[in-house]
């Protein structure tokens, strides 16, 4: 199925800037598609320190057990990453594609296997054809380049409309740094993480012991406050490189303060993605922010923020330009947090439609109605009770997703 | 919206008998819909013992608060339910409205207003027409009769395409006794509870501390075990009142052995209400029945259970009649519970898809493919890990979810 794209999606991909030691190299593997690239090779050749934020699921793909096994060792060579088989409940015959391909990587760029990452995207349960595979690894190794980050962000994509790419600058100890990302994910979208794949590259020096903790918490204020579906992925897999080539920094842990800035540009540049993610949503038409301030703490927040983007009733409700405020109300009361009905507001578009438990007297649905028509949906809740906040994003739930999910075998 | 009688519907209601010891009523009060009956009374002259289990929503419907309170008591003499208007985040209003509800009921029906239940479902955030509500109680009060179920499940019902009623017979302690049940709901469906409203009246003799722990366990195996769209009500109410008309019972608690056929009949009967919801689920054109076994323990199993017939791309692959596992090991995945990978055992209409980790080696998917193209889908999953069963039930997620609820202020 050709799909059109998203109407959320943005203009077009920012002019990403290469990332001093970082090579790379996208390229036709023909694991499953034809006539594009499917096969993404990163390599660094004076080796990166490593984070990663994988999948909670329990039944992972082979690709994400893997490089759980590795990331303790806080240090890569190379990335690989393939689209159309996700090579996930493969059994026996998946860890063996896992090794064969990672062996393939070392042995073509002369480096440790415990220091290739991998990561899969697409069907689940079909064995990855090896022979094409380990084929391609040795093509793609002799023709690393400069990374072209719009070929290396298409490369990755499967049931996206649009390829994800974004950058951010920042000072790191006095040096310019620069991160570039690039991920995909448009469907099977929850937190925890939202199930996509994204790939961070940075020239800071950062030792992997630092960059765990800030990625983890850019993590959850970025992929983890998106959902398109409530479903969760086998392969999810964040993972941020650090080449060290504009030099290192000794900060002395993830709060030293010389880090903020740095800090702030991840949990941007990661941001940033996760909202593409959702722009990319199956069969999108709204890409709706939902804004929780009152609740008891900001995992509350969080949670109730995520019963309301996840709830079919206001998403389907959203596509159908209803301000259906008492379907908010509902899925603050299921989310199962502290909630007072007595002392919760709601507004949609910054018009408050309820407050104190009851709609308000003078109430003119008109303004909320013509912002239901637009693009970007705006909810705001306070649930009247702490200071916890929190933001997530969603977007609607409309027939193009059933399209897309009644027909695609992902 | 008229709405189209399910697919999934059955060919009519069954016979309902009379339940001695009850009387009832329902009539057109016009509180929100037109031409149709939208109000049901009933009157237990000699009173009942009532048992109830209510939502555990964190933002309860005002009568759902009325009917907490008056449980306590285990004493009926009438319920009085409306349909068009739920009566939820009404406020203060919403508490007055059900003070005067009751008032009118036990002044026409002259019995202490403490035992008198409501029950409301439909919009939420409207205020309720109160005296239009009273007047039609007053004109109710004077027509009591002989209960014509069909009449009563129908003036309840909401976004429902059939009226939804069932009854049992069973021997308690001798005795013949008959419970006789009417449910309505379609949308804002899931457990905790299903969101619907249900009623069962029975001439049994049994006091409310043993009717309350006999409910609330068929009420766990019956309507917490299906969903529609994984949304909770405001509103969700089951009610069950016992009129002792056919003779007291001294059964000693809720585990003494004589009330295991009433246990049974109860359990049988919520099973069959909790399917008639399912099988009007709101753009249904598919009835599932989710089989877990080999989880941790029972309750392990119905969350995984549950976790397969809420995730979207499982239902909507169901919609698209595709057999596609690999959604069904993802949601085993993302259900939190404990799961091996390389245990777990998928089968589909009959057919072992996938065992030990991955597909069967000679997977032959023509009989799975015909399977899925019929109206009652059957997916097995064995964990592999201990002995939890449950069965759960769920609908496909359609295009007609979408027109519903994109189109219609529920």
């Amino acid at each position: 199925m050709q799909l059109a794209r998203s109407p959320l999606a943005p203009v077009g991909l920012p002019e990403v800037p290469p990332v001093a030691g970082v090579r790379g190299v996208a390229l036709a593997a023909e694991l499953r598609y034809r006539d594009r690239d499917d096969l993404l090779l990163l390599h660094f050749p004076q080796g990166a320190a490593v984070a990663g934020v994988l999948t909670r699921s329990k039944t992972p793909g082979a690709p994400v057990e893997w490089c759980k096994a590795q990331l303790p060792g806080g240090r890569a060579s190379a990335l690989l990453v393939n689209a159309g088989n996700a090579n996930a409940f493969t059994g026996r015959r998946g860890r063996v594609s896992v090794e064969r391909a990672a062996t393939a990587v070392a042995t073509a760029l002369d480096c440790s296997v415990e220091e290739v990452f991998l990561a899969s995207t697409g069907v689940i349960g079909e064995p990855l054809p090896d022979d094409r595979m380990t084929a391609a690894v040795g093509s793609a190794a002799g023709q690393l380049e400069e990374v072209d980050w719009a070929k290396a962000a298409a490369a990755i994509t499967t049931t996206d409309t649009f390829p994800k790419a974004a950058y951010r600058r920042c000072e790191l100890d006095g040096r310019s740094v620069t991160l570039c990302g690039i991920a995909k994910g448009s469907g099977m979208i929850a937190p925890d993480m939202a199930t996509m794949l994204a790939f961070v590259t940075t020239d800071a020096g950062l030792p992997a012991a630092v960059l765990q903790p800030l990625l983890a918490r850019a993590v959850d204020r970025s992929f983890n406050c998106i959902t398109v579906d409530g479903d969760t992925s086998t392969s999810d897999t964040v993972l941020l490189f650090a080449t060290a080539a504009a030099g290192h920094c000794d900060a002395g842990g993830p709060d030293d303060p010389r880090l903020d800035g740095f800090a702030a540009a991840l949990e941007a540049l990661l941001i940033d993605l996760a909202q593409l993610v959702v722009r990319d949503g199956e069969g999108a038409q709204k890409f709706v922010t939902v804004t929780l301030r009152g609740a008891a703490d900001d995992d509350a927040a969080r949670r109730i923020g995520l019963a309301i983007a996840n709830s079919p009733l206001v998403k389907t409700a959203i596509a159908g330009e209803d301000a259906n405020w008492g379907r908010i109300v509902m899925a603050v009361g299921k989310s199962g947090e502290a909630a007072d009905r007595d002392r919760l507001a709601i507004a949609v578009g910054g018009v408050t439609i309820a407050r104190d438990g009851e709609r308000v007297a003078d109430y003119d649905e008109a303004p909320v109605a013509a912002h239901m028509k637009g693009r970007e949906i705006e909810i705001e809740v306070d649930i009247g009770l702490g200071q916890g906040s929190a933001t997530v994003w969603t977007c609607d739930l409309t027939h193009g997703y059933i399209d897309i999910n009644a027909d695609y075998r992902s």
